[in-house]
């Protein structure tokens, strides 16, 4: 979809739902008056922008703003997390526009697994009536660790009998549509970017809490990838805020019962529920592990946000959703106390928009970021 | 200096010291074969590029390999240090060609400093007998934090009296040169790529050991600056490992005697050198001393290097020059047994090859990086 500068005011109108004038579009971008006209008439031939209303400037005539055509292009996006499966189709703005998810089957049966992503795909495509010509691709969010160059996902610990599996290759070879992979984590913030609550933001971490924990990293509007695909891996940290932890942690104290004990991830998220319901109840042991799991969560992203010199943090994931609010009455006063954050610059701490979609909007996304945003190296064709 | 495919073209040259031919080079760039002719007939015209060898190919008539010319263009470093001033004129391949340091003023004589800076930068640029035409610009490395876009150093901790102090103003009226201001810690990575020990590695993390102590970051052959250009803060841990307590700490436990107590940053230096010759020498507190602070750090940075995905960590710095050999022996097991070393990738862990200069020769490559590395955002002044 067109060179440098084209993405350039595209990921400018983009940015600004509001619409932007041709007069302001090259003051943002630092292009030329002739620059921008001649790329804004390109894009409005092609259906990708249109001119949405007038903006009254006070003195001289008033300014044609511009607008993206969300419904000119879609893009499909498949997360596959340990505990359920999510598909969603978007428009070139990331909003979800049909949405289908379903438990994860267990026992590592890879190319049936492959078969029924596929089946759905096919269907929200069908169903959405969209010409299949406008979907531009296929995103995939994976738990890591990936191999991205490969396109593989590479023995995820929840996911037993998926390692080295070529997941991108089978999966573009079963839809027919072009496919990137990427880490969940690394998926999330890129939906935050497109879509969600960091559209603005050029320096921000996503903390992603679910069946396993991880971060999404953009520094310098740069989304972080890494040598293997792999940024945003937390360690021991990633280990003590999943789910698994926070549940066997509440039956070995006795908060929860036997019956809770984990033996699949799906089993993880109903002891969750129940822990949260305890505390809200007014359970204080109940509630001091998630207070623990908080302060666990407030110094991995007070460190993280420090080394990055981030503005933004935005939270989200299945276990997020269920405990937002009491999580955010300790991570948000630790933020605004940490040393750096009070020395330099504030940061806003955020839940995600997206609910349980955002990974899925994430690989959606990934697409849109890869055939919409200005990439460099696209300007090596010479 | 020109264009983004000619910026492209001027880093691949200078990535390969032993000369490319215009053949790799396209292969190298993507770039067609006639483009690449035509840029590097432009370089070779203007003297930043030559003709430097034959290359035999086997089959078909030898490639003439083409070079840097490295005495084409110049630029100063200078490194405000709590303990030392450094300044360094560096060529374009970021070889030092001259180089000056003197012991930091104390009492915070903010203007005094710059008038004594600026003399050591014009006695440095006379000496070299370069015509000034030639030197591109200043580059100034400071304690953090700084505030970037102004220019500032922002209350460093062991700098008393440098609050919020327009740096890069006054040292350029005071010079006459263009000048930038970035960390020491950002500093120091971008001097590692251009002219230390990992110009390969596109994802790397520098651990800075001195006076204070932090980290420079480059993901995805990025330099990581954040939203006010302090990226790479370590918290705690640049606390934890700063000289001072290394040394307060050998006096608390009397393993140093009172008369090492650390008034000023310059004293700790000595104090530190003493510590490390009594670990030398078998004196087991002191090794002691030695070893945690070698496990703190190697903590630090297997959580960074696992965070960001790096496959290069190189240290520097006053500190780690004193006990470079002892710490390794600790550290790079450390990473070698890392979960997520192990899982994915090697990383090569390096002691710069830079010494006492790295954050000096930084400042001076921040020069040569903007002047010459691809710089996206230059293409929009269309």
């Amino acid at each position: 979809m067109g060179d440098f500068n084209e993405s350039v005011i595209l990921d400018a109108i983009r940015r600004h739902p509001a619409g932007l004038s041709r007069v302001e579009l090259a003051k943002a971008t630092g292009l030329s008056a002739q620059t921008v006209s001649n790329i804004t008439r390109r894009l409005i031939d092609q259906g990708v922008a249109r001119e949405s209303g007038k903006q009254n400037t006070g003195s001289g005539k008033p300014r044609t703003l511009l607008e993206i055509v969300p419904t000119c292009r879609y893009a499909v996006g498949v997360h596959l997390d340990p505990a359920v499966i999510t598909c969603v189709m978007v428009d070139l703005l990331g909003t979800v526009v049909g949405h289908r998810s379903r438990r994860t089957p267990s026992g590592g049966d890879t190319d049936g697994t492959v078969a029924d992503m596929a089946a759905s795909v096919h269907s929200l495509v069908a169903e959405s009536g969209v010409d299949a010509e406008r979907v531009l691709g296929l995103g995939i969010a994976a738990p890591g660790p990936i191999d991205a160059s490969a396109g593989w996902v590479v023995d995820p610990p929840e996911l037993p009998g998926w390692g080295r599996y070529p997941l991108r290759e089978r999966l573009s070879e079963a839809t027919g549509l072009p496919a990137l992979l990427d880490k969940d984590v690394t998926a999330s913030v890129v939906a935050e970017r497109w879509a969600g609550a960091a559209t603005e933001s050029r320096n921000l971490l996503f903390f992603y809490l679910g069946t396993g924990s991880g971060m999404g990293l953009v520094v310098d509007d740069t989304v972080l990838r890494g040598v293997s695909g792999n940024a945003g891996e937390v360690g021991g940290l990633g280990a003590a805020c999943s789910t698994r932890t926070l549940v066997d942690e509440a039956v070995a104290l006795g908060v929860l019962g036997g019956e809770y004990t984990v033996l699949d991830p799906a089993d993880a998220q109903r002891g969750l529920e129940r822990l949260a319901l305890l505390a809200a109840e007014g359970d204080a042991q109940a509630d001091g592990i998630i207070e623990r799991l908080a302060i666990r969560i407030g110094r991995g992203v007070c460190a993280a946000g420090t080394l990055l010199d981030v503005d933004t943090i935005v939270f989200g994931g299945p276990t997020w959703l269920v405990l937002a609010p009491r999580l955010l009455a300790t991570i948000e006063p630790m933020v605004a106390r940490s040393p750096f954050v009070r020395a330099t610059h504030p940061t806003a701490v955020l839940s995600t928009t997206l609910g349980e979609n955002v990974a899925a909007v994430g690989a959606a996304s990934l697409v849109l970021d890869q055939a919409l945003s200005a990439q460099p190296r696209s300007l090596l064709l010479g």
